[in-house]
């Protein structure tokens, strides 16, 4: 099977040029100003721009959560991705508090092979406990079986919040072991106070949310994740930072060259704490973590993925239905499952609002959605870029096509979006993964089971070899 | 009775000036060029300093630690710190786990009953339970008993270390009772790990006590407690900032202005960590935490006490005697009590190598020995000045007096001096507690029992009335 | 001549108690709780603030400037200084190009002698040209003069500005004679570039004077001069800080301990640039340099006095009538004289929004107008605080005082005031220059003559021996 | 034409793969995992680096400076240059003081028609006079000429300094044309007097050329320059940053995202100020400006690349014999014409220095002497990258050849190398330049004339159509 992409502009993190694509199998082999050969498929992307193929580095699929299941599985989820343009993405594999870390993985692997993706899946491992199921050593064999990072929970006491004790031994382990240790960098403690004392007072409402989480919360724990890195000599990556007291410790991370980085999610560069506070429940929609910030951190996220300060832009694409999940909480915030949606409209808004508004370059835009993605999590140079012998995960995305963001067109199990109605205009026309055309025609011509698991390579190094798994 | 201090340079934080003092009673009753006045005792201090009496917000008699006590009791540790020019001294009433905080506070009172002080005394509370002994109730009610400063600990995890819970509730709590929180910042859960590590390595000699302390725990520890107490609203002090990486979220916030402040100990200005890697078990001497640091961090705590970045120089004067307490650390340095001397030399110390050599002024001087101290923990205009109706906490200082420290003349219980053998210039003569001469000729002339227990007022405001308690 | 000051409350940089002060002649003799002595006068200040009198270290009397010459001479600016309760202040000597130093220093004598002040007055030499009427020689021999700092305007090109190369010699030179050295910091060269520009625009009103000296203008030239000051091993004190842009390099200078601080005046904290946009050429009142900025700059101008960014709160009184001075720029708002009023009101702004609305205390208060500016200028400690033994320049302050500042009332010669109509809680009540009462019951009582050439002490050096010159 | 550059390792800013590359004509026509295609060449780059031929934006050939010319022309200087991998090179087209724009810019073109390159050749235009000779209106017109950049001293008074008022203008002009402002940063006002103290007092060796230049002289200036050109709204680029003082203004603007950026030269990564102090007058040959700076900076320098704090690496090659030109000054060390060589070890020490020893990528290495400056200067896409379309200007470079740097062996005209001896690892194999090999087998197989003029493009745009000029 062969692809002959003719005419696009190409544009990867560093480069931006016209010429045409030669796909053979599942990798690029051929570009050219203008290749004379034959292909089993030409794909016209005069106007258009061909790019690598996004990689979110941050859902969660069938996830449990307070007695409740994010509502897309590995099918309906990466379906939804690969209509927004993302080619590869990496989900949590989360250790059940007692679960073993080699069982925690076979539930996961189990989940993809009964939906399977359309999209290259890869795992983090979300470490929970390492005294009752858990334990050191499975903890470092888990990058043998291609699984790299390791996910460490600061907030969400009494359930999977690890202490500092757990997290510092698991970042000791990934300085021997060459993984990447993730935080989702919170003060629990102070949180689970905070909360606690709303409800004792009666704020339930989804409001409650942002106020019981306060930006210093985040601030602190990503300071505290840092040095506890660097004392142990890990490299330590924070995932959804979304406001200036979390910016700050990472750029000064940043700054001094120490081995920290952080990536911000599409919602929090355009949703403020505002959007909680709506009548009928409209705010629960809404409750993620962190929850929405005062309106000004968004010119500061902006400002940092534009200084290299922050380092990518993914989604934390974690979807419940308002109906029937999110009204859990209709009493108590603290009962509305955390989470929101978003693999579906990250390119779009941020090519939108980002790109055409001036904020970042294409370049950068690429590099923010596919290529550092790729780099952190062992993927590149097989994911983020399109060079030869890379596989061929590409976008060929339509800068002028426009489109409406809804619930009611877009292609995850979720009965919302946030950001319904938004006009953009940039949207990807044709997605192929390793070579394979998924989408094209807003239709999905691809199959659950195109998409593979991906093991992928330590931090750090280059993942090379064949395309696939 | 009354005394008249005669022809002095009278110096305080603010002022600089030639004149007499008269002292009436308990206080100051009178400043002038030249007094003609009748007094029962005349001091001619000519040529001499005439300063506050020092106060030391950071000293730990009769403590139990690590199954052995702190070898100066209230009587011997405040006569020691009364020959340096200390006049008043704030101790920490440490609450056993389990026990509660009236009880705790009783026995602390018991301590200066059965072994009374030469000089004025105050208690911090430091908590180490709240939910065994210790409640939040009991806990509010402590300023109105004069005690109105909390301590917790971030170390000595397993033993008197407090999660992030009991931290954050106690900071809610000082919020709203107008208390001072302090902390020893350091991250007890990585100290605990390092600590084990090295000693299942067979690293049990006292260097380890630094090596597994590592700076960025205390500047982690500093951080995290600066940004909790900004969530709880509660003003906070940083007690014995040792090194570059602690001064640097301190002084983020006092150039931010937040409320949080920090003090360092003398012995960190001159002490660094090659001190501990001495023969014959010598370096168990220097066992004290945060342990000494690298040498340049020396130049940091200068340039931060400089620039007002650091606030305060205490002691965390905890004595315990090389022979048959150190020891006890012979084959581990784990089980080394931690703590060293200190309450006798501050002033020695920080006047020659402060002072003469020109890194601080005179009037810097009193203000971080006296006027800083009595100031955050609601002790000034009583103590920490010179002015009409301060108490009369005066000492008589001779700025080129020779003396040479040493443990064979000092006087506190302890075997061991830190700084044996220096050689300064600049001492306390003169030493006077409410108007009572207690040390003159150097010659102890006062008794137990002339210092009193000091009702401290909430942080912020000040300390009025009549002397004494 | 004796006075007697019973039970105020007596307040200095570093202290606050109630007390008794007694005055002897010129000087302070005796403080007391109360004191029991025969006086010429008796002032009765319970419930009130005992103050040292403020030191205005900027200010312009009959200052020529563009073909004018500011409205009070050192008679009438001194009355009115005192009515605000400010006892000294230091102006600027202003070397006429192509004049000797000793001539400009003559001038300004003979200024004090034909007009005579009030309250002390000391003098800045502003040195314009170094090659034809003045040299290097003259300027080292000012300081023993009394004339202990060396002004340079880094802007006004054509008229008084210098070159660098003028400046870093000036600095070399201060760094040998020990005089501190001044700079209004602006960049000349582009504002002059800018100004021609909007001219040339027919851009004439008032508000193009400030859109053509952008903040980046003094924030670049506060910089450059730090750090040629910093080569040159002199101390720096830069004017009339405005804008964050400028607060920024002197709060690097503070951070670093670099000899270099920044003063703010009245009119920065409370006017911004709108007021030059105003009807009827009402604009041209607020035509002073560095001009009126955006409004967000007041706060950071607070909080660098608070954090002690910024060291003191001058005036830079520079009175031009609006009718008849002001109006020359009618047509061309270069042409207007630069300068406004405030050496009458600047205790009272900054005692009703800075200590009662609780941005700063009391005692930072008093640092910032008085103690501080003595200490900068070679006057400390007869001036600037009050002690045993300082000149008796002693403002009684009723803090209850109600006042509304106007031009009708105001006593300075200029037809307009800056803070028209605005009422203020706390105002000084009497007034002591060197022990005389000079303002009482809202009437000078004093005379001219009664203030004296103060001959300043070098920088860093006290100043001492008996009250006056 | 045709070449088939076979197997490299392919190293963009951006990628890294293994891979053909296919040159028809001037540019690159075809990238290919295995390209089976004819081509007149065929270059065997197994287990090679193929890299975009480096630019160096920064160089001085037959440059008039003191009464002499440095000692390469065009053709000698670039065949340097070609030897040591870079490709393209931009030359400062002098305006002599006096002479108009368009006769400067005449006889840098009259340089490269008498002397032609070997490699490509932009001009940057050097303004040192808009009164007498230059204008504005010329100034305006030079970007339309392809020469986008001008190039402002700040120092070298009473010889090619600029006023502010020049650089301001300067900075106005290139606000609306497009341009791209350079500027050599030094207080030239404070050298002056610096230099003519130190001659005064007799101190003429060459060390006292680093001794009068301190680096502040060097941070005041960039500071100036950076604020200037953002009142300005013009970009800039800053010079030879050599030392800290100079990298934090920079660092501030990347922080900030201003426009404004830096460079770096090769010699300020290796070469300290103690190579000025040798024995007879070998000083002479590190006698550059910015000079050799205290050791400790070379680490500053190496973080800022590593931090993308400066974003260039370039030479400033203005090579003068040691004998006959350097001599100049033996009795002045002012006399001695300022400069080094350099342009053709920029890679070798780069390379190993910087990526054998772990401080930066190869990635990083590309990006800094090859992708930025082409992007900064309007040559990218068509210099700086290998991608379709791109002028195939290549250097397979060989990662293990071991190359001994000596004056012996070099192929500028100068009589000394500023790495003398230094053995290196990894050195360039095969240089082509525009599709033409030029440098194969250590030899020179291009002739001069291969190079051209290249009209660049403005600041920000990208320069494309077919290669060549
Ligand atoms: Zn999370
Ligand atoms: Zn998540
Ligand atoms: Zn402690
Ligand atoms: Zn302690
Ligand atoms: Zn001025
Ligand atoms: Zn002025
Ligand atoms: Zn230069
Ligand atoms: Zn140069």
């Amino acid at each position: 099977m062969s692809v002959l992409i003719k005419g696009g502009r190409i544009i990867t993190a560093g480069d931006d040029y016209v010429g045409d694509v030669f796909v053979e199998g599942e990798s690029v082999s051929l570009i050219g100003r203008s290749l004379d050969v034959q292909a089993d498929k030409v794909i016209d992307a005069r106007g258009k721009y061909v790019i690598p193929g996004a990689v979110d580095p941050h859902t969660h699929m069938e996830m449990p959560f307070g007695g409740t299941v994010s509502c897309d599985d590995f099918t309906s989820g990466t379906i939804s991705a690969a209509f927004g343009g993302t080619t590869s993405h990496v989900d949590f594999c989360l250790q059940e508090p007692g679960q073993s870390l080699p069982d925690a993985l076979a539930t996961w692997h189990e989940k993809i092979e009964r939906k399977k993706p359309v999209i290259d899946v890869g795992f983090h491992l979300a470490v929970t406990d390492l005294t009752k199921g858990g334990n050191l050593e499975d903890l470092a064999k888990a990058p043998d079986e291609g699984v790299t990072s390791y996910k460490l929970f600061m907030a969400y006491k009494g359930a999977i919040m690890v202490e500092d004790e757990t997290l510092f031994k698991t970042m000791q382990v990934a300085a021997r072991t060459g993984a990447l240790v993730m935080v989702h960098a919170e003060n629990g403690d102070a949180i689970d106070i905070l909360v606690k004392e709303a409800l004792a007072e009666g704020k339930t409402e989804p409001k409650w949310h942002a106020a019981t989480r306060p930006p210093l919360t985040e601030g602190e724990a990503t300071n505290r994740a840092i040095q506890l890195a660097r004392i142990a000599g890990a490299p330590l990556y924070v995932v959804h930072v979304s406001c200036k007291e979390a910016i700050d410790p990472v750029a000064r991370a940043r700054s001094a060259d120490w081995q920290a980085w952080g990536e911000t999610c599409t919602q929090y560069l355009f949703i403020d704490e505002t959007a909680l506070d709506q009548p009928d429940f409209e705010g629960a929609k809404y409750v993620y973590t962190p929850p929405p910030r005062p309106k000004e951190n968004q010119e500061h996220l902006w400002h940092a993925l534009a200084t290299d300060m922050l380092s990518v832009v993914s989604t934390d694409h974690c979807p419940f239905n308002w109906d029937g999940q999110k009204t859990l909480g209709r009493d108590d915030f603290s009962k509305i499952p955390n989470g929101g949606p978003g693999i579906e409209n990250r390119l779009h808004m941020l090519h939108h609002f980002g790109v055409r508004e001036g904020r970042i370059s294409m370049n950068r835009f690429v590099e923010l959605v596919s290529t550092n993605p790729a780099r952190f999590f062992g993927m590149y140079p097989r994911k983020g870029t399109i060079a030869v012998g890379s596989d061929a995960d590409i976008v060929v995305f339509d800068p002028e096509k426009e489109h409406t963001i809804s619930a009611r067109t877009h292609h995850s199990n979720i009965d919302y979006n946030l950001y319904e109605g938004t006009e953009v205009v940039g949207a990807p026309d044709t997605v192929l993964v390793r070579g394979k055309v998924i989408v094209e025609n807003d239709e999905l011509v691809g199959s659950p089971g195109d998409g593979r698991f991906v093991r992928r390579a330590r931090f750090g190094e280059h993942l090379t070899g064949a395309g696939g798994s």
